[in-house]
């Protein structure tokens, strides 16, 4: 079967170069060096080396306090934008515990790194949730679940997760509505879609049109006003000013109207004047001290979940990055800073950053607009909003989540990647019909499912030589390329492990069989090497060592030859090790596909000089290389 | 910064090569696709095609009953391994459900693919769990959880794991046996190791010093009769007698002694005659049907999990492959069979098919001994039996146990491979301090860690030139490859996917970064062009392209221009869907690294021609290639 003269070959071709083994580093080395590349990839106390004690001092300070990074950068324009949002989501700050939007907000504008984060209590299914746990499940258990899942969320989210997430968290929100728009009294604590439905119809004689007229006119308003501004960007402004103007139109209307009397609620009685300092009432030690520290912790590390994902979700939504340890120490301190003015727990609640991201707030300084606004009506303006109507602000959420329903990015990954695509669908169904850590889980399940099928299912290509040159390419990207006679050359595209190693096996020995019948019926020389082309194989395990001993064993017992081209450093050195080059052959490893194909050539046509007369010679042709 | 005249370089270099958009696919042929080459990657089918209908039959003949596949290969050394094998399982098999051990073993001979399984009934702990199962959770729930399992099993095992956990069962059996060597009545239900030490020593008082001398003598004997065959492979046939002359040397020492007064357990009375025929005895209906169902299943499900794993970790412990469906239709059918003649539940149980590989076996001929040896005692030889120690036997377990801890293999692991050696050591302290399911779990979420961590971090090498070629490598690999000045040549080993992008962003940055420090030191000309080598990219999904933009967009910021050398298939076809490739200039993507370079040289040179006077070409000399 023509494997009888096996000298060394390549000595015969002119200039082939070795492939190389790289000089070995002690373990504990190597393994100090793998451990900084995963874990701080970008070096982060990088910009620190080298730097005189004052720089040094100034980028830690702006690393503790990121307003002055971007601060001095910070420009009319941006502040136009941030005063109209910050007044936003004042209004809606008020009847959802104004106590609270003073002072956090100042301090989260100060520490914080999201732009896009408006400060808030935390919402109410939320704690409900705290409060059942800590019922219960021990405190110390599921906090780990929830920052499971917030740590898990930093680095499995793909873009497609979150426009999927996004909507369907907004689609939650909007049925959340439901209950001020429809005027109900009693709703479900569920918030997937079928619980509400369930909730909303079975109760069809308590809505109250009233409520859901004025509702679906304030939306209506809404919405017009936002479709004008994205016809006409110049008209940025009505669609900015337009839940401004809705509060206020809605309560002149109810003042006028007595519509509170008729099913439409309104926001009622506001206490007035700022929040006490509570610092004095801090009391350290006694008998309730272990329950308010579990309760404590279950409930802010639930906040601070909620918080991290909220500011994340949105810096993906908009491309940019937020640094999670910023956000925990901000934070922190903006709870520490509340529980000294009597604040209740706060966090970045998704509503109202949703709103805030919506009107268009391009920093944190909508918050310090927020807390200004909140401080001059408690101060002056508490009677005002006695008659807004809370149906207004229930459009004003509801126009804010329709714009975070992004089916233009859906139909863009549609087009670009279906299982992006499925992946997007799988996150916003899970939201919708079951919760949020449903839809959560069912993405990175999918996300994880892609990158094992990736490993274990990996693709071989057949390569062709491209006409007139050494480049050795893949046959169904170039249709162009030819295959060259007597050798069929293999490229490997994934790492090679114990989860692939059988298939890659089959899928090899099959690659061999359809060449084999192929030259059959058409009548050329018959094969005599098969070169793999390692250069897309980063790593390879014991199981995958074993593979090749075995490839090596079939090819040997069908009369074929086995040779490798560029095989990378950690390839090189398992092989080496498991002593695979001795019993392969040093001279079957090539540096290139093309110096492979060249030497077997050689091989083939000086010691079995037959069928070379139609046969064109790819290497021959030098004008081209790597 | 030099980026002022972009025109297409490519036109004023020779011979350059077009990158390749690969031809559309309706998605439905590609989905297909798809499907095949993940599913059926070795086209089972394949052997059937294009045969003659007598060649079809044979095949499938041959598919049902593997036994007509080797049997015509098969030789008297095998037999005579076989022969010996099969007389020493037998020896286990009477006293372990002597019944049961005669028809279900012919069953499997014909259908099995497996060579070392010895068919036994259940292990009495499979059958606790299943008894407990049936109590206490949902028959049709748990099933799945061991089909699961089962299946995980078949696919994400590793070589590393096979060892560990292999050594970690054997270890388990070992101490299970010390109810035997001691002599005790009560022991532990629990596997692992703690509670086995606790259970042994806390009955200290009701050891039997007689069988455990007994026992200790029995197992140095088969150890050293095992060690003069490693010694003196021709001397094989000591070790492999040993067994069964242990047993008799027993039993004929209790029948002089009378031993079994003074604390050595023995077989005891057996019951003379062939199973009786129980088809008559199959009630279809009735009121325990549905019990009888549920029973039936969990059971059954169980039996063939542990079958099939045992099976398989035999294979893979000897390296050749056995076929799970036909594993699954030999149990079905071997159990029809046995329900019809009065046997137990049969599977092939880890303890007796280690002793049958101990032994030497070759192929499922030792079942076929088994059972006329079996057949042979129920009819004429149940009384010679009586006096067999059960001692004895458990030394025949451990010593097999003892040839499963295979510490060489752990060893070569840790040479070859780190990772691999964590796993198999996970495994392995999973079983012993944990359970089965526990050990395998470990080393399964393991080795998806590994694959993980291969994608989320994945490695960039910075390329250099090897001298007197146009070829383009790592420069850890290759210490003597030069980079290229004002050139930086990156390889991304890993598929871009969302939870690889933002370390990637980060990642190369970092390099520009410190490529950019060092040339400042050195006062090399200064950076202008990042090559990026993506032949190892095997895909990319939509956050992957983002992420693409996202580096353009910060390398134009700071006067760098991007270029592609070498993007795959997939990879061009959704950076060209997403309108990147556009966005970049299709101008900027080469078919090589080498291409690349000598474009970017070609700009560098005509229009920026500074510090060009000691500067090597790598690209003007073309003596080699890809």
């Amino acid at each position: 079967m023509g494997n009888a003269d096996y000298s060394y070959p390549s000595e015969n071709v002119e200039c082939s170069h070795r492939v190389a083994i790289p000089p070995p580093q002690p373990f504990t080395k190597s393994f100090a060096n793998n451990l900084k590349e995963t874990f701080f990839p970008d070096d982060p106390l990088r910009q620190f080396k080298n730097q005189p004690l004052s720089t040094k001092l100034k980028l830690g300070v702006q690393y503790v306090f990121p307003i002055f990074e971007w601060g001095p950068r910070y420009s009319l324009s941006f502040f136009k934008s941030d005063l109209i949002a910050g007044i936003t989501i004042a209004s809606l700050a008020i009847p959802q515990g104004i106590n609270s939007s003073f002072i956090p907000p100042l301090v989260y504008a100060l520490m914080g790194s999201s732009r896009d984060l408006a400060v808030g209590t935390v919402a109410v299914a939320s704690l409900l949730t705290a409060s059942m746990l800590g019922k219960e499940v021990d405190a110390t258990e599921n906090p780990s679940l929830y920052l499971h899942l917030a740590f898990t969320a930093l680095d499995f989210l793909s873009h497609a997760t979150i426009v999927g997430f996004m909507a369907g968290a907004a689609t939650v929100v909007c049925l959340q509505q439901l209950k001020g728009i429809l005027g109900l009294e009693h709703f479900t604590r569920s918030t997937d879609l079928i619980s509400v439905m369930r909730s909303v119809f079975s109760q069809t004689h308590e809505w109250r049109w009233e409520s859901a007229v004025l509702g679906c006119v304030f939306l209506f308003y809404l919405l017009v006003a936002r479709y004008c501004s994205t016809k006409r960007p110049k008209l940025f402004w009505i669609s900015a000013m337009a839940p401004l103007t809705s509060v206020i139109l809605g309560s002149i209307l109810v003042y006028f109207t007595h519509a509170e009397k008729h099913g439409v609620q309104v926001i009622g009685h506001l206490k007035k004047g700022l929040n006490p300092i509570s610092i004095t009432h801090l009391a350290f030690g006694g008998e309730y001290m272990s329950t308010a520290l579990k309760t404590g912790i279950v409930t802010g590390v639930i906040a601070l979940a909620e918080g991290i994902a909220v500011g994340r979700s949105f810096s993906m939504f908009k491309n940019y990055h937020i640094d999670g340890n910023k956000e925990m120490i901000a934070f922190g301190m903006m709870n520490i800073a509340g529980s000294f003015t009597s604040c209740y727990l706060t966090t970045g609640p998704f509503s109202r950053s949703a709103v805030n991201f919506n009107a268009g707030c391009k920093t944190a300084v909508s918050n310090i607009v927020m807390a200004i606004a909140v401080m001059l009506t408690l101060l002056f303006l508490t009677p005002v909003f006695h008659y807004t109507p809370i149906v207004v602000l229930s459009a004003i959420i509801i126009s804010a989540m329709l714009g975070l329903i992004d089916y233009n990015a859906a139909i863009h990954l549609w087009n670009i990647d279906k299982y992006d695509f499925v992946v997007c669908m799988g996150a916003y169904l899970g939201v919708v019909f079951g919760s949020v850590e449903i839809g959560l889980v069912v993405a990175v399940m999918l996300s994880v499912l892609r990158v094992l099928l990736f490993i274990t299912r990996p693709k071989t290509v057949v390569l062709g030589n491209i006409p007139d040159s050494r480049i050795y390419r893949s046959v169904d990207q170039y249709p162009n390329a030819n295959n060259v006679p007597g050798i069929l050359i293999l490229e490997i595209d994934a790492p090679i492990y114990f989860a692939n190693s059988n298939y890659l096996r089959e899928r090899i020995t099959r690659w061999i069989d359809e060449e084999e019948d192929r030259i059959k019926t058409s009548g050329e020389s018959s094969l005599q090497y098969v070169i793999l082309d390692m250069g897309a194989v980063g790593n390879i395990d014991t199981s995958g060592i074993s593979m090749f001993e075995e490839i090596k064993k079939t090819l040997d017992r069908r009369g074929l030859k086995l040779v490798l081209a560029n095989p990378g450093g950690e390839v090189i050195k398992k092989l080496n090790k498991a002593k695979f080059i001795d019993a392969l052959g040093q001279e079957w490893i090539y540096l290139t596909v093309g110096e492979a194909v060249g030497a077997c050539n050689f091989m083939l046509h000086t010691y079995k000089p037959k069928s070379t007369t139609d046969q064109s010679e790819p290497w021959s042709n030098d004008s081209s290389n790597v």
